[in-house]
């Protein structure tokens, strides 16, 4: 590749810019052309994401009302607060790829949309251009797409665990999802959920049985089999920066071993770098700052139970945004993305 | 009450024992005649859990082999490993009342100990004169009573939130019981699972399907009411030092409201001093240090959700064993546990 | 004593009131007329508190514009922010004693101050009237005190490490304090450098040489003894809920022993129930939730460390207004507070 | 560079041979030849280091007696207990160049050893042909070096905030330094002083005066400049896995600005790429899993602050010890290190 693939991030200063820059940096083949975030506009990038300070002189800019007015690039990556894109995506150069990183264009429904976002498809006829990023499923589909919309991080860790399951035509009756994340997923902004006396001793659910995540995760399982099974989709917040882990329970026709469990799995993601069937369970310890989603499954009987762990920031977010980049210009799916946590 | 109920401790340098310590020692009818720990004999309490220090001035003394040498006291508590009180509790000064904090009673039948805990009971008629001692479900049976098995901290927690729909006999089908703990719940020794460099930055499941809690939970709930539903039990490590945390999923024969469903279990509990229903979600943050189990409760359709908390240490532990101690003489079953824990 | 002290709460949304209420709640001789908080007037205590739900029915009320619209009470506790208290005493009804949290009253020089607190001090003749109460050091004066202004948490964990020293004019040159806090020290409202995902994994000084707090200490100890030493003050961020560590650093005229210094200590505290000299460190975590302040000392040379820790919201706010309440009214001075910590 | 540097790791089961794995398996020059780790001989690394799953197939194996029956390799990095280098540096094949992590070789004067480290100095000649390895420092003398004894992390941390002022002959009288660590400097192995639900709110002082670390601090300190000041060094244990913070105090012979200090600070480490001289605090943060050190310096009057910031397991273990091995082949100081931490 001659030349560098040229990078606009529309939303620079939440984690998932953050960690977008993180990654877009030390992209061997990228190249980042401008980064807004109109609180921070003209301040160095360094001064807000200091991790950063000594890697990048570039500053943070303005969002113009028209997004033909920034410098031309060959990808936009859009990391704004929920609603935003839907009227700032249509104002790009034409034929500028897309990644979207919140859940503006995930629905294909409006009704469903409006229904768990709480505001009007305003773009509904652009929606319908937008592939959902699940690199791992979706990957001829994204190769090829102009505009992706990438994944929830819940509903990264609820796919991938389930996915094999439903493709499978595996299960009957309901499938429930106790899923659990770490406090970084509600954004960079303070609040009062995260205040740190409060949250650093704390184990609670929240949003009970009517999760945003929930619809994507349905429509995403109708495309991958089968979905005969109804979903329960139950978050919780844990004491930590970082993670997201999805306890699913289903239940079999007939009887499975761990072992038989476990080969299905192994061979559904046979040769997918990101994700690693392990043994007993998967721990936020070992993904964590990484792209890897981590899954152990567990047969008793007829009732099997899925784990699986990811960093939401990396595979839930900014990681799997890159990964889908990756795939959009032809590049090997991981590049910039090797890379391991540590250990502690 | 003259005179005050005299006590012993038996294993009071474990977690379990030093939350025993802190409540027996500001119970207004009790006197703590000794407290063993082998490898603390000799040693000042308050050497040990310095929290006490300007409390008392005992000290540690040793077990010995018949608990008959030492002093006459009117209840003994063991918060000893699994195991030790089997051929311990028959060594006592007849009349003695025991209430046990360890599993090792808690079975009736001898092949679900065995196979629970990987040990033979070794004193199965001494245990079939023990009364599982969750103080809101059996007060009558726990007032008579000479002998207490205690109930473990995910048991507790599982029962106290299902019990109303076993008695009303509200599900049918699977009940899954995704449950949490904190890392005092392994114990006041180091060990691998528990180093905080590791566990700080973690979250994982363990013993999938196995937990020895699983067979205690089907006895109580066996009596509470018509077990038809089989349950799945599932535990999981939270990187807090104190908590349990219960997210329990059932189905109702027919639909049911949140409203509904609450009133059920405000009227189960009416009365019941320390299990307390609110709103939205119980929080491990509320009832950290504390005696209360919160439990909130949600429905949608047919499917039902009941979250569950409390402290592993004090409801799921001490602070209950103390509630059965009174219970069992005759006092009111609050004294000396009716304290708030602190916001943050 | 035949009647309760009546009790009224000025600002009881916070932390500093939160755990006011935690501890006059249960006070045997107390009794809560009002708690204001203007954003929650109407709002019951215990759905801001949760843990105090099932203890009290209060609702917090508006705090009206003139003081003495309020039921008439025997002591007032201030905790609202930094100045609101300047104009607020003054209006209450006439021989009300006053115990304020805040740093409103502490420092006699206006112009100290207003440097300390960047405004005015505009109600310098009823600063005149406030003692400053460490419950430790000046128990005759407060036993007499109308006002009393409520050190800062900081403050009292270096003039509780400092006071024996200078009493004892045992050091010379310079005294450097390093001191730690928990997140609880910003208070209950979010704010960026409370924010859970980042002061999780963090640890910074802040206000380099011009805390707060240093003028209050200086003074202070000025009162204490000759304080020939300048003062150097640190302040860091911890990433805990609750807890101050002090860590002071003082050189001796001459020689002296760890032992003899100790002695010294333990001596100065003699009979003092809330400091506690402990061997080789004191840790926050055992004097969590308490009114403890735990002190070691050490020398080596010429060179002397003390360390101290307490609870930056019980010892270092709440409950030292509380002990000094029970010196005011004539009461056992531990009335209420003596419990211990918890283990772990 | 055509030929890869061949590297084996003595003790790669503990948090610096984790560390050192991390950093060295993506290392573009090197290439790993062997792991050893006595109790996981024969296992996967991976098995160990889940964070490495996917990264490496190797195992470990055993240590030999003699390490010259290992294969040949152009660096062994020693990350084994204290006290196990001593007798194994000398069986190595020779000319191999060697890179010890622990304290065995770090103090020149055997007798300040064994009061250090409670052990005889059994390699004493040896020990006089090692090298300090402070990368910032003695880059020189590590080019030729065929032996590193690689710096203790509150040693790293200290020595990089002195130096610039021990360099200038800028303080006079004692200089301060609070030293605070994260569990993982206790490294792998689980005990009572990492055990989390005690550490995880907790802050204690430890070996007060008497920390090992404080010889390799004044004895490096006396080849940077003239130590006329003598050292205070208080260590502290903070509830984090990773990161070191010194706060260092210091006094001028003459008032100096913030600014003039902060000038100083650049120029000394201008061109050195893991220091960063930052506004404010440096906060363990912004330098978490990096190879970085982040410093901030005040002044007020006469009196100096230092702050640094680093990960004591990179620029603290083994990230140094990998640069000191770039350093030593002559490749760029700064390769397999250039990346940055998280945000959050």
């Amino acid at each position: 590749m001659l030349n560098k693939i040229k990078i606009g991030i529309l939303g620079g200063s939440g984690y998932g810019g953050s960690e977008l820059l993180r990654l877009l940096l030390f992209h061997p083949n990228a190249e980042i052309s401008y980064v807004t975030a109109n609180e921070h506009a003209g301040k160095k990038i360094s001064a807000v994401h200091k991790n950063l300070l000594g890697f990048t002189d570039l500053s943070f800019s303005a969002t113009p009302e028209t997004l033909a007015d920034l410098p031309r690039v060959d990808v936009a990556f859009f990391a704004m607060p929920h609603g935003a894109a839907l009227s700032l995506v249509g104002t790009l150069a034409e034929g500028t790829k897309v990644i979207d990183l919140s859940g503006d264009f995930r629905l294909d429904d409006p009704e469903v949309f409006e229904s768990a976002y709480g505001r009007k498809q305003t773009a509904a006829g652009l929606q319908r251009q937008f592939t959902y990023g699940v690199s791992e499923l979706f990957r001829d589909e994204i190769a090829k797409a102009q505009f992706i919309a990438n994944p929830g991080c819940f509903a990264t860790a609820t796919i991938l665990a389930l996915s094999p399951l439903i493709k499978g035509e595996l299960t009957s009756g309901k499938i429930i999802v106790d899923a659990k994340t770490g406090s970084s997923g509600s954004g960079a902004k303070a609040a009062a959920n995260t205040h740190h006396p409060q949250r650093a001793n704390s184990f609670y659910a929240y949003k009970p049985f009517t999760h945003q995540h929930l619809p994507e995760i349905e429509q995403c399982l109708s495309r991958v089999g089968t979905l005969d099974s109804s979903l329960v989709f139950m978050t919780h917040s844990m004491p930590v920066s970082r993670g997201i882990f999805a306890s699913c329970y289903a239940e079999t026709e007939s009887e499975i071993s761990t072992k038989e469990l476990n080969e299905i799995f192994c061979e559904y993601y046979a040769g997918r770098r990101f994700v690693r069937i392990v043994e007993g369970s998967p721990d936020i310890n070992w993904v964590k700052m990484t792209n890897f989603c981590d899954i152990a499954v567990h047969a008793s009987g007829k009732m099997i139970a899925v784990f699986s762990a990811l960093d939401n920031l990396v595979k839930g977010a900014a990681g799997q945004a890159m990964q889908n980049m990756n795939i959009m210009f032809g590049l090997e799916e991981t590049t910039g993305l090797l890379f391991p946590g540590t250990n502690p």
